[in-house]
């Protein structure tokens, strides 16, 4: 596969990395970078990552083979809004949404006829970093690429969408757009949540006690994610709101049930509790 | 300051990883190491990580200078009372556990009129693996280790013990148990519980879902600390079961207010709270 024009609309991490990762092998030709940080786009020149860049979605999708948006999912129906009436007639529409139920309705009322031939992906991957300056052509190596394609959606539109995260060295998987959403709330959103919420717990108890001072390796890991953009994670929360809420609950049922563990000093629970965890996460990094 | 016998009680990643530090500098003499797995021992021996040892704590303080009791804190009651009674006249005895009011008590019952050679310590450093296969003599190298000392406790031996740790590379700072207790309920206890809380509610969502298969990177680092050892952190649970209750309640009202903000959609505030999180994370990297 090769795509003669690939518009990139939103360069920065992921944008910009899927941009490097498909230069790199020579997989696309002209790569036009649109966005309104013309800063940002010029350092995106400069690197490598684009040929050139315009400001207006609608004048990056002229002629372009391929259409990758990477922008946070508030700004998507935007975008489609902007980009429907200049599509090539076998243009190919792909997103990068953390969560595709919103993505896929803003897609179908906005892209209107040209909705068959828009796949909705998501790639699992990612850095607590945000901007073109971070991205890297290896960011998708050995990475999962969740696509999600409605009953309307093209097959050839799906396979080409396959094929480029296929050249980045992802993994390409396909799942229901319910189903996406339920198992990222649960494995992504929720702990950025819970992270966001340590740590700014924590900020308004540290005046008293210095309490970051003394934090170590582990809370560096555990509060990582907590450095991530926080508009791209608002626009997560409201666009999988649903999803998260459900899960939020589950969370907090187990954590009710620890925390009364620990004050009623019920030891076999707490062991068990912990013993159970480990085993699972083990099992997962194996 | 030359240790001619260093007793080592519990030779796991901290106990190990300590007499790896002061042998690799000479800082110490023969270093006798104490535990029930006489397999793990003789890897001990194996690795240089200690020249002989004992099963019996009695035997291994016999004409010990330093001793440190490196065992989980539900065990420390039992070790200071197998000692008392066979400390050398001048010997120092310190511990590296992970909550200091319990340890200081169970000092305070058992040593009896030693206490005053009893210098509390904790090391804010360690990894998710346990055991002396996982030790080395860097684990300390720029990391802090908290000493909490009474109004009884010796000032020579404490100056001891703070030398001791300032060879292996880590800077050593005091402050009161209370404190330190309550800090690293915050910065430590409390991502930990939420880390085992949260693999364990998910580990038992999994077989609908196969969650895991989809769980990135910075799951990956969020929960690294629910595959520390299940025993040692339920040790801490219950010992500093009252500094955790509190920081609990903290991190509830917390989430309950973020959870609100996203059921309700109220955008400002959620993302004024990712943002004062980013804010307070990065700058504790910086």
């Amino acid at each position: 596969m090769f795509i003669p024009r690939l518009a990139i609309i939103g360069v920065g991490l992921i944008g910009g990395s899927l941009a490097r990762a498909l230069k790199q092998i020579n997989a696309c030709g002209e790569v036009v970078g649109c966005g309104r940080n013309t800063v940002a786009l010029q350092q995106a020149i400069e690197l490598g990552v684009i040929d050139r860049y315009v400001t207006q979605p609608a004048d990056a999708v002229k002629e372009a083979e391929m259409i990758v948006v990477a922008v946070p999912l508030g700004t998507m129906a935007t975008i489609f809004d902007a980009i429907r009436d200049n599509l090539s007639p076998h243009a190919i529409i792909t997103d990068v949404g953390s969560a595709k139920a919103t993505v896929v309705a803003d897609a179908k009322q906005y892209l209107g006829q040209t909705f068959p031939r828009f796949v909705p992906a998501h790639p699992i991957a990612g850095t607590e970093k945000s901007g073109v300056l971070a991205s890297f052509a290896e960011l998708f190596e050995n990475r999962k690429v969740i696509l999600t394609p409605l009953p309307e959606t093209d097959p050839h539109a799906c396979t080409q969408v396959a094929t480029m995260w296929q050249h980045t060295g992802a993994e390409v998987v396909e799942m229901s757009v319910l189903h996406h959403d339920e198992v990222l709330a649960a494995t992504s959103h929720l702990p950025h949540l819970l992270a966001y919420s340590l740590v700014d717990t924590l900020a308004q108890m540290e005046e008293r006690t210095e309490i970051f001072r003394f934090a170590a390796g582990g809370f560096r890991d555990f509060t990582r994610i907590a450095s991530s953009d926080p508009r791209m994670w608002h626009d997560i929360c409201l666009a999988n709101r649903e999803a998260i809420l459900k899960v939020l609950i589950h969370f907090n049922q187990g954590l009710t049930e620890l925390t009364q563990a620990i004050d009623k000093g019920h030891s076999e629970q707490i062991e068990k509790i912990f013993t159970q965890a480990k085993m699972a996460r083990d099992k997962f990094v194996s």
